[in-house]
């Protein structure tokens, strides 16, 4: 410990305000395959001898460091990037040092510019050449020292040895064997956590499976959802995710509407899981067997589509955890279990989880086995139901402990909570987050919440995944806007963020009919029942939505929310923003009208510097809807957008105009 | 390890985003005695049950804790504040838990208010209240049975048990013994360095003792210091700060004007430290001795005056460490010791310490030494010249341990180097820093400055002293600005920050010739020579600044830079600000003339709001420089500033207006 404390106290480079770091350390970054990781520190001394430094970084499972030099930007930042490119967990830090040789060699130049005697500073020059020569080996090392014995020689002049100092080869070569004895090495060892491409870029639709049949009235199986394929896929979604697949209970089943008793026709809710046929490993009987899911995953997958699986930790009465395990469920001092409560309200059909249980170990484990059963089983990605009402740590637990399995697992958060709370669930490991994104309607709305989520660390840790409806959420908007609010919706989630999702087929058949006035739920909600969806009908948006994910696809900048960038436009019910590639090679620009009745028209300021584009030259601009071209000029241009037959615009922006 | 990583995974509290925190708690935040500790976190935990917290704060000497508890703001943020009462290091850290109790006060309130049946809920708060028995002891542990019991009752009506939960005195008593088994500790324990006031305000005078000899030519005494010490507290000054007082080397001692060689009468640097006589703790002869010293400190504190010393570690090549440790220097390859440099500029009466040599600790632990011995000799304020170019870990381990001895020991750090490295200083320990004030001269200029000091981090370890000038810096402003540039930057700088210095006599004798046009230096540098100041000269601005230090003294709100804040005018070179008390007992307003020539008029734009002024009420304006009245009514106020007799007005804001 004292020699720890004496190297520290002789080390003289300082690192600090290092970025990206999130809560000093204590939670990882995030990263898909493929991606950057751009670090920055302030690294200085005390005096004025130069510095060098590097970026080290690893995965994590390997402990020999990889180097990148650190590169020096202003006052005192510097930066160095690597790329990730293998799933799982990557560690970087930084490490920087008094750099001697440099120093010489600058002030050297100082010296000879100024007609200085030299002869003992090249002395001091050899010196430092001879302990690199002895850190190289090879020919480095004999070079290194041969340079070392001329500048000492007494045998040659001056002049000549200066002439020595002057060939590049020498920095080179210093530069690759640097002193590091006394190097600062940063504290802590940062971690990124790399996912696939899809946690970065997703189309998701959700479906209750029970709802495909093909008859009215009949309970879906998955066989029935085998033929849903072609139609889900053909829209371009590449996440399917199902409701809870499992049994359902019987004891408080909920009836239509949510209606505290049930008739005995009632399917009950998919949520209240858990009955004598099983529990969270099982399968609704009534759906198909495990074969036939396994089944229906592959067939999904030759179609390019994904099944998700929602994960809710919650038991209705009839689950067999309330028989083998009565210690994880709160008793009351009736005896009885306490069921889910948000007093008044009573939710007597589901009992949660008590994690504060002597067995709370057991618990974790019981509950983390059942997203390792069904990533067994082929499953990927599941979408977290209520996770910001279990503890933060046995999430941390479960994901780390299930991803160190399957690294390429996405875990969805569905946390619609005070923000602190969301960002955590994101920190702590969940590789997307549902977002404020569906009660978010004006223009300084949208401006102010993407800026929070696409501008700060936030973007770090925090994967946004926008719904414009969810079998628990139907907006206001959409009860009373029709088709065009249907439309905006869908185009400001599926560009604003490069993930995202709708609940269908309700949102393409433009389901809007609330529980009662004011209230979000829908009215028969399929939470409740069957539903027989009429997909095939005129007023379907399915070609919409075909489109707006086709244009997804084709538009690499539509595919990550780096690139996110808002222009002014001088009326408040239009809202303008772009999103480009790196390289600029694919800008999209969208222009959205967000009243609900009116055309509207108004004057766009485009930021033309950011988009690479000239103030002086005109640009084409495409409509990826209608397929029509606009040539536009300089940065203010006029914008005229009705609710009919769309009212967004979706350009590509073309940079270059051939010459006719 | 385990047992606590089982306690840490049952926790379900989260205590992050803590502030004030510097660099991760790595650095301690400074307050004075009697200021507080305004400390906030994000405060959160799984799920919808209350929290409850406490910020605790202790002595770093005293291993017991004290408690204030946490109070909600709002979005998860809470609040709680401590005064720091001793001189010394404080520790402060937090502590929050889930609330059971007020979790089921709270539901049970919702319970009854919907006319729900709570017969089972008493059983639950019955069994918490026990449990809080047994936490407490004496009467409130009989009482908290007493109410379990009755709540248990099989006797009592329900209404008549609900009707003993109304008591207020059972949240309050349950409050008083909270179950803290699964509490969160937040993971560092941060730390305060607490100084004595004069670390906020002080108002410092730089001379040379050798130039206060009567008579021209002379060398001055301590005893001629003794006779200049009404003057200098006349003023109103409290900190007197000499140049060093150490023996002077004669080896390549500097000439007049910095004159490469010296004339056998030139007096030499002050800053060339170390001669036969001794070195840093020694004191030049012809200045007295250590008793004439002593007598010295003590006249001047009698006059409300404390002596500063100047700590610049760097030897005269006669300095006794020279022969006594040749191994705290460094030896170049021809034998001799390296001389500073700034190449190509050679600096060849220095030698700089070597830290890096193998007898480091030896070396620290010397320089430590001497202001432990100037410290048993009764100087507490120390200013350290060039402390950039020392290794940073030395500064922390020097001031360290010097202020666990000496607790009221305020060390100024001169640092005018990168902005990084004159804040890291200051995290590291400095008590007080200059800043780059000096070369500060538009209105964004002082309002992003100051801004950056007094409303973000920095504010927490960060405290300036402004100098309009130095013996090493003679601004442009002042070599051509006459009277009136001098006034403006004695006002600037005695009003921006609480705490700002002079070098005097040349300050208010208005000592204005450069070495040669485009130099900071002045020409006939004190640094070389002795002066005589004539100090009775009647163009002296003795009578300014002893206006501006009474103003200081006598106004609350300049003595601190919390309440800074900038207010708008229609003119660039009209710079507006105010400072008040927290209570607004005290309101400074300023309007300051940047413009070097000419009267400028504008119309400020007070913020009304923040000094507690009513936009319909006429309020008070006293000049405290002329003690003319202004009655000014609304925001919008028209100012005319000449440059003569004053470029600057000191307004005292009187709030109310007594009817007449």
């Amino acid at each position: 410990m004292k020699a720890m404390k004496d190297r520290e106290d002789r080390q003289r480079v300082t690192i600090e305000g290092v970025e990206p770091e999130i809560d000093g350390g204590r939670c990882p970054i995030k990263r898909v395959i493929g991606e950057q990781v751009v670090v920055e520190a302030d690294v200085f001394g005390d005096g004025h001898d130069a510095l060098a430094g590097v970026l080290l970084y690893r995965r994590e499972a390997d402990p020999t460091w990889s180097e990148v030099a650190l590169e020096f930007l202003n006052n005192d930042r510097w930066q160095a990037r690597f790329v990730v490119t293998e799933l799982g967990r990557y560690r970087y830090t930084l490490m920087a040092w008094i750099d001697q040789f440099t120093t010489w060699y600058r002030d050297l130049g100082k010296r000879l510019e100024a007609g200085q005697d030299v002869s003992i500073d090249l002395l001091l020059g050899a010196t430092l050449i001879k302990e690199a020569s002895a850190r190289a080996a090879g020919d480095d090392a004999k070079r290194l020292a041969g340079w070392a014995e001329a500048l000492q020689s007494d045998q040659k002049k001056t002049t000549d040895k200066v002439a020595l100092t002057q060939d590049q080869a020498l920095p080179r070569l210093m530069a690759a064997y640097p002193d590091r004895e006394w190097a600062t090495t940063y504290e802590k060892e940062l971690a990124v956590v790399v996912d696939r491409d899809k946690a970065r870029f997703s189309t998701w639709y959700e479906m209750f499976p029970r709802s495909c049949a093909a008859k009215p009235g009949q309970h879906g199986t998955f066989k029935d959802c085998e033929a849903r394929l072609p139609y889900i896929a053909g829209m371009g979604f590449d996440v399917l995710y199902f409701s809870p697949i499992h049994p359902i209970g019987l004891t408080h089943r909920k009836g239509r509407n949510n209606a505290p008793t049930c008739e005995p026709h009632d399917v009950g809710s998919p949520w209240g899981i858990g009955g004598k046929e099983g529990g969270h490993k099982a399968i609704h009987p009534e759906l198909g067997t495990l074969a036939d899911f396994t089944r229906l995953a592959a067939k999904a997958e030759e179609q390019g589509l994904e099944i998700a699986l929602d994960i809710a930790f919650q038991c209705s009465p009839d689950h067999p955890y309330v028989k083998e395990h009565p210690e994880w469920f709160r008793k009351r001092p009736d005896g009885t279990i306490q069921y889910a409560e948000n007093p008044p309200k009573k939710y007597q059909d589901i009992y949660p989880f008590e994690f504060d249980n002597e067995d709370w170990k057991g618990l974790w484990d019981e509950l983390t086995s059942i997203l390792l059963y069904w990533s067994r089983q082929g499953v990927r990605i599941f979408r977290v139901d209520n996770p910001h009402t279990k503890p933060f740590r046995f999430w941390e637990y479960l994901i780390t402990t299930v991803k160190r399995e399957y690294p390429d697992v996405i875990v969805l958060s569905e946390a619609f909570t005070r923000p602190k709370v969301m960002y955590k669930l994101a920190k702590l490991g969940f590789t997307q987050s549902y977002t404020y994104f569906t009660w978010r309607h004006t223009k300084s709305d949208f401006t102010q919440y993407l800026t929070e989520l696409t501008h700060t660390k936030v973007r770090e840790y925090f994967r946004p995944n926008f719904w414009p409806n969810t079998p628990d959420i139907l907006i206001e908007h959409l009860q009373t806007g029709g088709r065009p609010a249907f439309m905006v919706r869908l185009v400001l989630a599926a560009t604003l963020s490069s993930n995202y999702g709708i609940y269908g087929p309700a949102f393409e058949l433009g389901e809007h009919l609330p529980y009662e006035p004011g209230s979000e739920e829908y009215r028969y909600s399929e939470k409740y029942e069957i539903k027989h969806w009429e997909i095939t009908r005129p007023d379907s948006l399915k070609a919409f939505i075909t489109t707006v994910n086709r244009i997804r696809r084709e538009n690499p900048a539509l595919q990550s929310n780096a690139g996110l960038r808002f222009h002014p436009v001088d009326n408040d019910h239009l809202l303008c923003y772009s999103k480009q590639t790196d390289d600029l090679s694919n800008i999209i620009l969208l222009v959205v009208n967000l009243h609900r009745h009116q055309k509207q028209t108004g004057s766009v300021e485009l930021d033309l510097h950011s988009l690479g584009l000239s103030p002086e030259q005109p640009y084409h601009l495409q409509d990826l809807i209608t397929g029509e071209c606009h040539v536009w000029r300089g940065a203010r241009n006029y914008v005229e957008l009705g609710l009919d037959p769309c009212p967004t615009h979706i350009f590509r922006v073309m940079r270059t105009i051939h010459a006719t």
